[in-house]
């Protein structure tokens, strides 16, 4: 029993528009994408952030990181693509299940990160 | 030999300032911080992206991103951190030496990406 909507899309229990699944892994495509592509690779298991991670999670993170630039590939990001991880209110995460956001499709700019003005 | 500064910064033959060195990886603060805490986590082997990697890659990988918020936290940032990796000219990335930048200090706009308007 969870009430974390990215458990109830890795296990089936809510309609998503999947990009890959193994035992482990689940990849999805964002509902609010901020490129041409942009999908998520989650674990399965719930994590709550990468702050959240320790040695028992090597192979997992490894393995989330190897699958980016396959799926990307599947995805025509011919041309390269970034990966992202948002860690803590701090960092820019609003939704407490690790997630490596993908994002490719268009030109991305150099600018790497925007501070808020907040 | 090699003309990779990457390489040479993780082999000491280049100046730096380090923030954290084992057998397989080195992390540095970025000479161009866009945050007020900005460093790279870079594997000392060369590799020249995520798109090179394969299944030798992972534990490597993993072994990156769980020091991310370890390093993160020795560097003060409890509030949060942003982590990416750029892949290819169309991902932004400039240096071609596998990197993971970590950024945090100030909050994070929610953008997690600018598409280039070139």
């Amino acid at each position: 029993m969870t009430d974390c909507i990215f458990c109830k899309l890795a296990a089936g229990e809510l309609p998503t528009n999947k990009v890959y699944e193994d035992d482990e892994v689940f990849a999805f495509h964002d509902i609010h994408p901020v490129a041409p592509v942009h999908f998520l690779i989650i674990p399965k298991r719930h994590v709550d952030s990468l702050a959240h991670t320790d040695d028992s999670h090597q192979a997992l993170l490894g393995r989330m990181l190897l699958l980016a630039p396959r799926l990307a590939a599947q995805l025509g990001l011919e041309q390269g693509f970034r990966t992202i991880i948002n860690t803590g209110h701090g960092g820019g995460q609003t939704f407490f299940h690790l997630h490596l956001h993908v994002i490719g499709g268009a030109p991305l700019s150099p600018n790497i990160v925007e501070l808020s003005t907040h």
